[in-house]
């Protein structure tokens, strides 16, 4: 994703200062002699005037990152910048993150997104971003070189919210395309068939149109190769993690939710966590990964 | 639906012979001068040389409707005439009134239809039909006149699978889509955006878009008149029956079809029945009907 | 189970006319002086005066074994004899059989049996009998020669519906158990330890005491012997679909009956089907069969 | 609890220092002659050589108890002296509590309780208590004046661990028993006679047997007096989500422990909240609170 993320920004003209665990996620943007490759999170927001943007895998990875005291972003962050979180975490990290940049002086911003690596690549995301308005406007014209849409949820951390939401939503749709396909299946019609039927009645929805979980039916889906690629198990059970804490911070019944949460922290525990989420659709069936 | 499918038959150009245990229902099409009413299933089947359309309520229903031996479509019909079910009802039942025809030298096939009174009012249903490709052929031109689009999904019976496959999965959308904007609503983030945003990602779905489960988001669903009308919570609580009975058929586990039917279950007895099944989004907020 | 029930009803003085598909099932009766085998179930019917007991796997099997023209029980009853059945199939199967036998002069009784095979050894099964208490009362003298217990719980049919109740909480308190059990062992209670509490506190139950799920707790339930023997998944997954009939039939919502069923439907097909019911522990702790 | 859990250390000898929000819950203790009350937790701190224990409602309240500056039992303990927590909280709060205890220089332990207010009044609870066995040691004595068993289940936070694991059953087995018995009742089974099978049968457990969900089944349980009193909606739907947690926290898969927590959250919204929680038997049903 932040390579990607990363070049668009060059495309559009941007200078950037770059920094990764993995040297090789850096190499196209530094090859590119547009940005510079730097030893630390710290140094990169050291070196920078304008925002900085962070694309990283889970609670603890970015909040550290953020809060090392000799490697973090916030330490080496000019006053008055702003930092912006693309990663998909808890709305109680985005406030943590938005209070420890406050008390040093440094604006932060949630922003998520929607469109995954397709939209990445084409510099078409949605983000979804948490914070004050006249705060927003001022990141702006970096998320549209980013990407096609930008949303403002709310108050800090709701960019969080809304990103978990739509995620929740798709492992929930997934599962039940997978089982509307699958009781079809059994009893004589063609999955194919059913798919089509499906996309144009009340059921379809983006699962079962872009990436239907059923080999041989989107060519371009993770489905029609193995289930490699793609989203991993493991990135959804995490997301479905963070729906619950989230559906339990408002109170909220979520059955769907938390059955589909259940299923799949056990795939992920029985050899189906680097495979594409779509996988469920083997799992019900009683197939191995 | 059958007062509409008749008219459109009408405006085609056709000539038809109806019954209805609600009178008012064949007004219309009795007024046009182009049908007549007669006073029994079995007059229908007696005068009519083209295929017989029905559209009804439940299995038992339909049961009677084609077997009662005075008063039934299948003591009535011509033989090499042509039955056709558009109900949703079990593939037990389709399989059951074919067996019945078929001994009374009749046709019979299984036709639900996708794309609920909208659809029948402009005549543009989707046909889902159970049987032989060459037999299906010849009632396809009366079809046309009803729908847009007809899908021969196989044997006897996969009609009407095929219609409960949507419809299981249109409850899975219904319940995800207002436990996700339910989650984010209790967190700050407006239902409008946050479908907005739903809409152009991953979780984007029929519900989300054209039938939204909360009043305000789209003007011409039911949840912006209080959840009358539409498609009633008995209704899909029936349907949601009858995936149960379909997956146990395939020993299909379909762990978020048989939760949103438990659900619709209680609904239906705690006074939502008769209200449009998009209110799951009150019930699951802790609201009375 | 049958084998022993016929060493009860020997024991207390009784002779007996045998069949089993599998001829060494009735081998230790036959080796006893007091049974003769015969040749098919028809003539079991035909050489008894007093009741007649089946015990068999499924819906389908009772109803050929009752029903078969040629080799059927009912074929061969005596007018007046008493057919009874102590398999676990659907109350409708119990129905169809009572309405089957009727017609044919002969009683019918639904008893279908609790305690497990250690009962049926004891000769201390409980039995729950569908029928007119006057019928009834004339098989309880072989009921109790092979049981502690009888039941009379109502219509025809009803011995059936208590049997699936009972086996439906079975599956509940079993799933529930290992749940409880697996979260505390993941935090670092000892299962041991927290078996001990649960058992002598609120959320004690028959699999926490006596079939606890977990290797090495109780030395006699079948997760002390790799899951081996005892209650199998496919018989279990069986039953909890009969008890989604019957939970549909009374239109009663059953959230964890039927999210139960889901996971074994699962299990069933996942290489866990040969192995006692308990071992749906190692399967929501992603450990293979 | 509180009060029952202060008249047995009287009735064993020991005098009392008290503090109750609620000033008519430390009348009877005052009144024995053996308790003072206070006026914070700070002086009960304050004023005791001896154990302090403490049993409140919720993770928030038990940490203002323990920490508030002004007023707190931390600020007011004596070195070395011993804070022990008898609520039901989470783990974390747990291990918060003995952190901010250990660096003030005093000992802490959870202790959460099985056998509810009945073993309260006759001084036969069961405690569960985290922490070092040889500091444990010195709470015993105390404990043995209020319970009958103690359980050292390992490290601080593994006694609220094991509660919340207790509880989180009880819950499925209470909502299991009211499926069981309804869908037997609906079918025509007398559900005092199907609660006597069960009884019987591998489905029983502690809510079949003492704590019947059916009115009229056991006289002692709150459904034979409309559900009043026992142990509340709400509380119970409070440790269901400290349960869900739990279980995030160990990556452990609870398919009918979250089922339980999806639907006690709809009830506790719909009016059920202040009745006990075997009122989930009227809520499956259909029926109002």
């Amino acid at each position: 994703m932040g390579s990607n993320m990363a070049r668009n920004l060059i495309e559009k003209g941007r200078e950037l200062v770059v920094y990764d665990v993995n040297e090789k996620a850096t190499e196209q943007a530094v090859n590119s002699k547009k940005a510079i490759r730097v030893n630390s999170p710290k140094e990169v927001a050291e070196q920078c005037d304008g925002p900085v943007f962070t694309m990283l895998p889970n609670n603890q990875i970015v909040l550290d990152v953020y809060s090392d005291p000799q490697k973090g972003l916030i330490a080496g962050a000019k006053k008055g910048n702003y930092l912006v979180d693309c990663s998909t975490v808890s709305p109680e990290t985005s406030k943590t993150l938005h209070e420890r940049s406050t008390a040093a002086g440094v604006n932060f911003h949630d922003a998520p997104v929607a469109g995954a690596e397709p939209a990445a690549i084409t510099g078409t995301l949605t983000f979804m971003v948490g914070g004050e308005k006249s705060s927003v406007k001022n990141i702006e014209p970096f998320l549209n070189d980013m990407g096609k849409k930008i949303f403002n949820t709310g108050a800090i951390g709701t960019g969080s919210v809304a990103k978990i939401c739509n995620n929740m939503l798709l492992a929930i749709c997934m599962l039940g395309t997978s089982e509307a396909i699958l009781m079809g299946e059994r009893l004589g019609v063609d999955p194919k068939m059913l798919t089509e039927i499906i996309n144009v009645s009340s059921g379809r929805n983006w699962s079962s149109e872009i990436y239907n979980p059923v080999p041989g039916i989107v060519s371009t889906a993770p489905s029609a190769r193995n289930y490699s690629g793609g989203f991993l198990v493991k990135y959804l059970t995490k997301d479905l993690g963070l729906a619950q804490g989230t559906a339990h911070a408002g109170q909220t019944s979520t059955p769907l939710g938390s059955t589909a949460h259940q299923l799949y922290q056990i795939m992920n525990r029985s050899g189906y966590s680097d495979k594409d989420f779509s996988i469920i659709y083997k799992f019900i069936k009683g197939e191995k990964p």
